[in-house]
């Protein structure tokens, strides 16, 4: 991996690095986070939302300031291939570039290079654990809107791998969502028992091992109704005995002055459930 | 004013606002951060540097964290008129659009529209003041850059005004800068005893009151030694005895990440010279 930019932050060092990456068939960016204390540290992955790159996190979350009081590195890839030469992939901002759903599609010209679940739960993390000083015990994942979908599915198939799961504004039940439907119709095709595995909702129904689960969700959210489904999830969280802990903030948007303001609770969560 | 944007944000709201101008003859914008704690509180504004708009310093410099935290009203202009229908104003990074460089142009085209000076000293004060709720005996001004020289100009002159200066890698002494003279040339014309009052440098030789001062300056920062020139303002500080605090921080370089890491240290400054 190259490091393309470094700017000193808080102490640490805000990074964004670039690699080829073999599970894509692409080059891949993402940004880092060095907190300033030395040895092995904890890490979030954070995953964006749709339109995002791996600037948007680092530039509007405040997140840096929240890493470097709790030594977290933090992890944020891009979200999805770009330049991958596939008719149309630039032509909707909920399909293709800056879409990727964080998961790995097998139909049409998607199959090729839209593999962002086992980039992000295999390739980047085998690198950034090789290549940062990351404590593989401890890590955690969250994420925003579409990427607050990836941080609930990343981490509910994967519980051994990350043991802390946040998420603000997920899109809890993509298989009801427009923004879902969308996407899983033409990353995995028309048969929606394919499409359960990436859905937050059904797989909370069964899963086993019940890592730690935090959700803030603005009730101003503009996307809310339509395209996130909270109530749904939190049911099926009830439902299967699963003690996921559901916030509704009275007044917050989708956006990242929304994100902002919770973020620091979210770092504390992970440090508090990492710690055990 | 009309506001055209709200976003809830550490239990307070950041706002964006847009006016008609009579100092400048344009639409106007600006953003302010109004704090969660009620009534009249004290107001940083905040003057942007180069190329920037009402929004830089909003979305990257975690300022809307530290103002809830201290009770602030943020107030960030724009850092010049917009479509003022001068030709080539857009043409250039460093003079016209997006680098106002706080002055009352009186020379060209520029006469007209570019007063910049006259807008955030007195219009633009009043407009919050009269809109906002404002403690107008605790007004602070900070800035970066081209937006630091025009915190220290302003400051300097106006020291009644203002009781707080404070400033992150401004440009110190613009008479002897690249940026400093083709603005001011353009500006204010080729005689440079019509830049000195614009200029921090010659401004503390000769200003009574010593509002108080504090700089910090990025050590790699990639302006430092051709367009700043931070040490002869120091020089001059020390030969006229005004006491400004001026901190180097290694491997800090001119962008938002820098500023971001100790904004919160320039708003505990400001709180305490207003608690006075």
């Amino acid at each position: 991996m190259e490091k393309t930019k470094s700017y000193k932050q808080f102490g640490g060092f805000t990074n964004y690095y670039s690699h080829q990456s073999k599970v894509t068939g692409t080059k891949m960016n993402f940004a880092a986070y060095l907190p300033p204390k030395a040895g092995p540290a904890p890490v979030l992955y954070w995953l964006s939302g749709l339109t995002c790159t791996e600037e948007n996190f680092i530039t509007k979350a405040y997140a840096q300031l929240f890493a470097a009081r709790t030594g977290f590195i933090v992890v944020a890839p891009d979200t999805s291939p770009r330049g991958a030469g596939i008719s149309g992939e630039d032509d909707s901002y909920d399909l293709g570039s800056g879409a990727g759903f964080y998961v790995d599609a097998t139909r049409g010209p998607w199959a090729i290079n839209y593999k962002m679940y086992s980039y992000v739960t295999e390739e980047l993390r085998e690198l950034v654990e090789k290549n940062l000083p990351i404590d593989s015990n401890r890590r955690a994942i969250s994420g925003h809107s579409m990427g607050g979908h990836g941080a609930l599915t990343l981490g509910l198939r994967n519980p051994g791998l990350y043991r802390s799961i946040s998420a603000f504004a997920p899109i809890c039940n993509p298989m009801r969502a427009p923004w879902g439907k969308k996407a899983f119709t033409a990353y995995l095709g028309a048969n929606e028992q394919d499409w359960a595995k990436y859905d937050a909702t059904e797989l909370v129904k069964n899963v086993k091992s019940k890592t730690p689960i935090l959700i803030d969700q603005g009730l101003d959210d503009e996307f809310l109704k339509d395209q996130l489904h909270t109530d749904t999830f939190e049911q099926a969280c009830k439902a299967a005995g699963y003690p996921a802990i559901i916030r509704r903030r009275e007044g917050y948007d989708h956006s990242y002055f929304f994100i902002s303001t919770f973020l620091e609770e979210h770092f504390a969560f992970h440090a508090e459930q990492l710690s055990r």
